[in-house]
């Protein structure tokens, strides 16, 4: 068998992550692993589980069926053998410390989408949180996956209740798409009311699983299905998470793998954000987003993308040297009074406060009427004033 | 006169923060620095202003006049010729890049307040924030002061309306001392409305000033103010500030004096939070906050204090291996199955499903009858299950 179908039939043999299967990967082929695991000799409990698996048929046959039963439900496999394959993918093969329960790349992929996986994941985030998610956490994570679909970046999640559904909604109805990666085949609809959701993700984007179709999502492969999250995309956003939440693990397991993992921030009081403020306390560092372009600046090569905060606008004082704003901060709203004065509070000598008053009347900041200065009715003003100047 | 009453002549003619004072006292003695701005051959402003300032008095009667003024008006001036000078203040004569528009050490302090401000701010946290805060930012300054109180901790903050009141209030109600720095004569109670609440600071900890008495506060003094709440406390907390806030400076004074910087995170869509998240990106390091116990971990010597984060129980399921895990989640909860099915979808060979569940059944997680096995309907549980188990 080629290499592909050795990846397709250890797929259907095994378990997702298992660590025997990713081990012996690292050390020879496919085809190899698969003789390993069916040879009567290997009594690790993957190769029972495989043999069990098997059973009387032939692995070549197991592959046809398949491949056939692939085609029939208009979906496709994608090994590394493929030239759909996102090799970002592969830095999976890298995680082996002893923390990860479920390891290695995957063997196969079943795809449901007219997208072609790799392109889709090029300039690609993941957006995750919580099932049980806040309507606040619901509509961050719709704004910023709009944000980021607007700006032409690809949503990966995993098409739960809660956050995942509102970055797959929030990224189709910005116009882009989203790539939702599920822990049982695509067959499979859970949530079962995300039919129509899932639907409209694979006219745009993917429906992706690590699983052959029949498989059911249980709980431990929400786990193994959250590493392919994380390694599939630039950088994973935490949206809301509880104390111990899965996406607390994806984040940590995006974090192992190099990719930039964020947070955005919620209310302290609310329980949906004490995991993603905990992710923020460390160990592994983690950057605060709070709007899309502040996540496309963090996955952009440094100084690459930036853009200005809203609302933050120069005002005219700021041109004012230190000594002429202290002068200004001096002159009355109220009541007009001396240059002497004047120059006493602002702690500049009465020459230069002369000068600097009468520059500040010019440039309309302060009006004069025989010899005593007070502030302009009509003083130039900020477009958006600050609702903390800092001080009165 | 000695170095003491020459430090207050020097507070009484020249303006907190001046550069050229500061940078005078880092090369020579307060006498002769005031020496040569009293000397007719010195032409700065800061040497004009305070040659205004003076007029035709004496400098030792200039002091001898504040002494008696402050003793009349419950007062005391502290320098750094005291002992209640806080040592912690000199790190201020580091200042001195730049960006810095005010610099330098306090040259006087005015204080009143039964408490010795040296041991007072030993233990102590500025927490500062928006003026026009929200009731959330209000509500989290409140607590998370409280509970500084609760653990023996001061809050330094600068009696302004909003964050900083919330953070005077709950130190107090929390039955602990704090410290406020005001931006004008400690005389001067700004804001008016505050009166009851200064007094209140006074009974156990202190009213603090760079001021003399009948000084006002002005826009530019809360700024040359806000460098001492940073250099007092070990760490500096914002709870909220928008984008031109006050308290963000204090934040970059506070990480320039190596002081930790810490932020209480909010709702992306409150303008009140929009600049501690600022703050959180960069460029110095912050650590994000949500609790007293937090506050107190970050300023303490590491591995000194620990707390655990509330809820964060552990569940009857940590105990089980990933195998019993996987054996346990493949356990049908409605209707009863075989071992046989289970094992094929939890990945684990027969003969081990076949133990694991047996201890299953034994721990009480799992029933047994007639050979088919289903979810126990006792089964253990923990205290407190979290919101997101991060899978169904």
């Amino acid at each position: 068998m080629e290499e592909r179908d050795c990846l397709i039939a250890l797929s259907l043999l095994t378990e997702p992550g298992d660590h025997t299967v990713a081990t012996a990967l690292a050390e020879t082929t496919p085809g190899d692993v698969l003789e390993q695991l069916l040879s009567g000799g290997h009594d690790s409990s993957t190769s029972v589980v495989a043999r069990e698996r098997l059973g009387r048929r032939r692995p070549v046959d197991l592959v046809e069926e398949a491949v056939t039963d692939a085609a029939a439900g208009d979906a496709r496999m994608v090994t590394r053998a493929d030239a759909e394959w996102p090799n970002r993918l592969d830095d999976l093969s890298e995680l082996f410390d002893e923390s990860d329960t479920f390891t290695g790349t995957p063997l196969c992929l079943w795809i449901r989408g007219v997208a072609d996986l790799r392109r889709l994941t090029e300039q690609s985030v993941a957006l995750i949180g919580a099932r049980a998610c806040s309507s606040y956490g619901a509509h961050a994570a719709t704004e910023l996956s709009h944000g980021l679909a607007d700006r032409g970046w690809t949503v990966i999640s995993g098409g739960a209740f809660g956050i995942d559904a509102a970055a797959h909604r929030g990224a189709l109805n910005g116009g882009g798409s989203t790539v939702c990666v599920l822990a049982g085949g695509i067959d499979h609809v859970y949530p079962a009311e995300h039919a129509e959701l899932f639907e409209r993700i694979s006219h745009t984007g993917a429906l992706v699983s690590e699983w052959p179709p029949g498989q059911t999502p249980r709980r431990y492969r929400f786990l193994v299905r959250n590493r392919v999250i994380a390694a599939l995309g630039l950088g994973t956003v935490v949206v809301e998470a509880g104390l111990r939440s899965g996406s607390r693990q994806t984040a940590r397991v995006a974090a192992e793998l190099d990719r930039t993992v964020m947070i955005v921030p919620g209310p302290i009081t609310s329980r949906s954000s004490v995991g993603v403020h905990q992710l923020a306390r460390g160990p592994a560092p983690v950057r605060v987003v709070t709007r899309a372009g502040e996540i496309v600046e963090d996955l952009s090569p440094i100084g690459e993308l930036c853009e200005p905060p809203p609302g933050s606008t120069t005002r005219p004082t700021d041109r004012l040297s230190p000594e002429a704003g202290r002068v200004l901060d001096s002159v009355p709203i109220r009541s007009a009074s001396t240059a002497a004065r004047i120059a006493a509070q602002a702690g500049v000598p009465m020459v230069d406060a002369d000068r600097i008053l009468a520059r500040l009347v010019s440039a309309g900041f302060v009006e004069v009427d025989d010899g005593r200065f007070q502030l302009s009715r009509h003083r130039p003003r900020a477009d958006q004033p600050s609702p903390d100047p800092g001080g009165p």
